[in-house]
């Protein structure tokens, strides 16, 4: 086995580094594992790549980056209690202490221990050859899904489907999805999955809207304009507006059309980051008796959750890729997620280059 | 328009009695309804047609049968609120005060008031060409369903809807319904277009397994045998069961099976009627953390909420009606319902008998 | 029996009309009511004591004055099912159609129908001596309750105990009320009765703040300034916040302080009606998994339950009366209540004047 | 500092073997503890201290019994996270794989891996000078918490909050506690801290009956006999029932008792583990419209949650402990808890005993 790798950095101008690092070996209850898939995600862009302007848990640390990472299994540290050399598994990208509440009900994101530390950010991430994590970050990959599945589970398939699940998602509801990026596709196709009769995606981009279609993943689309709020209700029965409604835009304005495109006794969840929202109360969820559900992330028994189901509903996130590079292409991989004429990309290892 | 018209009376000898009555006249708040439909429910030859075994609120005062009664309304009362001549009606078969906690709910099944009747048991039903009934107690049956499907959601239907949303049934679960008759066939129905993503179903007879098999409505049905309980755990991922599981059976032996097919964390309800059953709370609910539903027909509100979606997921009620009769031919209506060769058997009027 | 009697009108320019009018006879479904207490709302003064301001639902139409009545029937009309006379109610201030979908949910408040009517603002409500209500919207009132806590239930209470359910709130739940007017002390005396273990009130105006403290609502209270946040936290377990948060104001202040001030996981709800409200979702609501709920009035079957629980807790509405006047002096009360500086304001009727 | 201790183990012959152990050191991610109080749980007599009678995860291999322990960090192994020298703990009394499903949601109680081990039971437990616990099993004891409420905590009061969790308990709720061992007391001392507004408990022992009464734990109690479901519906508003109740029987007469005593629209959960039930679903359940729920031990997390409620609620579990033997009168505790004519039964060490 080699002995050294070079791996990929974000030294916060736009470009990428690599270096030639030592290939880690695993400590008690750590895997060694070789990367087979590593998604890059827009917050990797907004906060990293261009400037470091993360702070906290977003505080880019210079270390390995990427925090989809999937892989397998090639060598066990002591004291491993469920995982084994050969099995392929999903990151929780945030490595917890693993003792205080939050952890506790599988919350490591909001991990309130000093020792938090974020593949990728605080601790060395997917985009290189190898990754040593925890085993209690692991999640177990069955052999129906790819590694390019499982790296898109580990951060934004899992935060969609928590959200999905705060606000509940059957054959009963419509469902209104705003914002059409990896995350709002990841909702459309989710929602489906859970039972949704009626799908409608909303973005302000037409090649969103456009994906969207083409993957069959929403009933309508509709490019934001002036006249939205009307058009998405008219898809509805009676146009009295849809029983669930998500937000993955992270706009006000997106927001405003959740909120309002919202049916009488129905649930809207705010899932995309950022920024503000104003609304009037009154006829806005008061007298329509609606509720509105932050969801941050997920926990890592959801996400087997997710996992299992992802199996029994035969489908595959990966699908919402539309570009593979290998990990020599990263710097191209980044610069094309920045311009952002894409759905999801992919830096792929072995079996997954070949996808 | 003709005065009197032929009614059928049951008189509890396992035989229909036709007698020539006054067409009646819609009073105060009430509309007089043309039947169209109007279907056979299991508790009419239970505790009717045999003998008049019905005690309480299933005692029958000798008045029209027929408690699952659907047609259009002809004629208003004065003072009525919403609907109007020519609208199609579904009808909840019982009528309440009104005024006491359960009917503010919209549960006139459980009307607490000694005014207190049913349609086909204290008060005339739907075994005559005309009914008379109260306002309060219709259901706007839009264009898309027909009439014999309105007719199955007055009883049957709204019975399954309530219980199948006392669990939630949405795409993340395996659904196993025990028993299947009308209202299993028709749990497995409703839980489909829930979005369940695996259904099983269970009977002692094999044609009702077949029936359920050849209408597309179940993934698997199994004759229950000594090996039943393995073999649809087997059915399920992993073999840990299902997420979901609904009793129609009323039946010792196949809320059992119910119970102890549910995974751990899942959901059972009751709502087949009678019986008693058996259990070890440690083994079979505590240490699997279940929880058990008795639900008990719906509330007028959720039967309303019931055709929305039965018009939104385009399915059809009708489908499991085998046979249909004039009314003419009720005695062989209920001839075959109680020998039970059939699925639901209905009385049809003008336009249904070219069914 | 009398067969006119003295009625206040509102003309809309700050002052109380007096006519004599004609005592109404019930008719079919109705009861005629002899008014022992009718309760003044901040809704009365907003929107047609100052001015004829409101639209729709709250447009004035020169009727008799007052939505929260409450009384002795004295007298039914026929086809009445469950009152009788001597029944003392309470009368929920919506007179709706009965059969549409929200009526038969109970919310009369959000009836669809045209012939929807708010006493006291679209038919002849409590300010006289009598009034005609329709059976279907009263409420029994128990001996243990006086007329004075029915007069509260009608409207402020009911519309309190339906956003606290809406939440839930038990022993679990430290508790904070922003806004306390009559509705904000009632959420406080409610919130305590449910179990809150911990109860903090906020107003702008430090009389409200005397009032709640000096009737042992609240643990504590502060007047808001640039600090009450950080305040209100430090009064909570290790300063992490309010399970649950009740915003009474109405306005984008409180309604902040309510959702920062909430602890991670818990929920908010808006009861106080107008305005706007803006805020930031990912440090807010996202990243503290927090829930905002609209609420609005409450339905009749959960009015008859909060009349119950009134009972066993052993509470009284009345205790937040602070004024009581003869329908005489009706002008003296509204020009009180217009003022502000008082809690609830009532006019009473024979044995409540002695109050 | 000593090496070696004196250590009780049962050898399931009615009796207590001491033996001199070494004092264990604690390896990466465990902890040394100084015990302080461990107290007896009816399941030590049930499979243990009679005969050794337990299979799979109650199969007592040999080890220092003792499965509700808790004292006060005396060493930290290495790569601990968050406790210190110091701490006073309780340990949650399952130790886990911390990896399976089961373990991420904190129920180590149904931990799918070999690797699970009870204290007391597959590795030592709290009857011992000192014990080894790894860090992930304990919970923080706050200061105004005693060790002997800590090690009630580990096990009793765990259980029943979840139970109680699960069902709901507010001031909305009347609450009937069936079974008032240690675990039916503590099911009325937390439903009452919940908000509960009236408490009824029933038991076939007169003495635990006044236990509960003695120590103001319920509102009235029982002695179960065949007029008490009628007695017990007496308490209630309108004699209509029980919103909740809970069952800490593990009897058929017990869970029936609960069941029938239940309101309709109520819920009951199963607590009490061991024997069968029988009931009547139709009218115990479906026409009541009731659930039951099974409910099996907590997760660590909301063990966490428990202690904090206690400290709020200024509640000591300690109170229910009649009696307190030093270690080496072990075999005195075991006998009398066997005789069962007592509360709940505490070894105690240092400060503790002076209790």
């Amino acid at each position: 086995m080699e002995t050294s790798m070079k791996a990929a950095y974000l030294p916060g101008n736009s470009t990428v580094d690599f270096k030639d690092v030592t290939i880690p070996q695993p400590g008690p209850g750590e895997v060694l594992i070789r990367m087979k898939a590593s998604t890059i995600c827009g917050s990797d862009i907004r906060a990293i790549y261009r400037e470091h302007l993360g702070k906290g848990p977003e505080a880019y640390q210079n270390k390995i980056a990427g925090h989809e990472p999937c892989g397998q299994i090639v060598k066990c540290g002591s004291n491993t209690k469920r995982f084994k050399e050969g099995d392929r598994v999903v990151i929780y990208h945030i490595s917890g202490c693993g003792v205080c509440n939050d952890c506790r009900r599988g919350y490591m994101i909001s991990c309130t221990s000093p020792s938090r530390a974020a593949y990728g950010w605080q601790r060395d991430g997917g985009m290189a050859p190898y990754i040593v994590a925890e085993e209690k970050d692991c999640v177990l990959l069955p052999d129906e899904l790819t590694y390019v599945d499982g790296a898109q589970i580990a951060c934004g398939f899992g935060t969609v489907y928590e959200g999905l699940e705060r606000i509940g998602v059957s054959g009963n509801d419509a469902v209104l999805v705003v914002g059409l990026g990896p995350v709002g596709l990841a909702a459309l196709m989710l929602a489906k999955a859970m039972g949704a009769n009626h799908l409608v995606g909303v973005d302000t981009v037409k090649e969103r809207c456009d994906i969207a279609k083409n993957l069959g993943l929403a009933n309508q689309t509709f490019v934001s304009g002036s006249e939205t709020l009307q058009e998405v209700l008219n898809t509805t029965y009676q146009n009295q507006g849809f029983e669930k409604t998500v937000d993955c835009s992270g706009n006000t304005h997106g927001r405003q059309l959740c909120i309002r495109a919202t049916r009488k006794w129905g649930k809207m969840v705010m899932i995309g980051e950022g920024g503000t929202v104003e609304f009037n109360p009154s006829p806005d969820i008061i007298h329509d008796q609606i509720s509105i559900h932050g969801s941050w992330v997920t926990n890592i028994w959801r996400m087997e959750e997710l996992v299992e189901r992802l199996v029994r509903w035969g489908i595959h996130p990966e699908d919402l890729v539309t570009h593979r590079f290998s990990l020599n292409e990263a710097d191209k991989a980044y610069e094309l997620m920045n311009e952002g004429k894409c759905g999801k990309v992919a830096i792929v290892f072995d079996e997954e280059l070949k996808g």
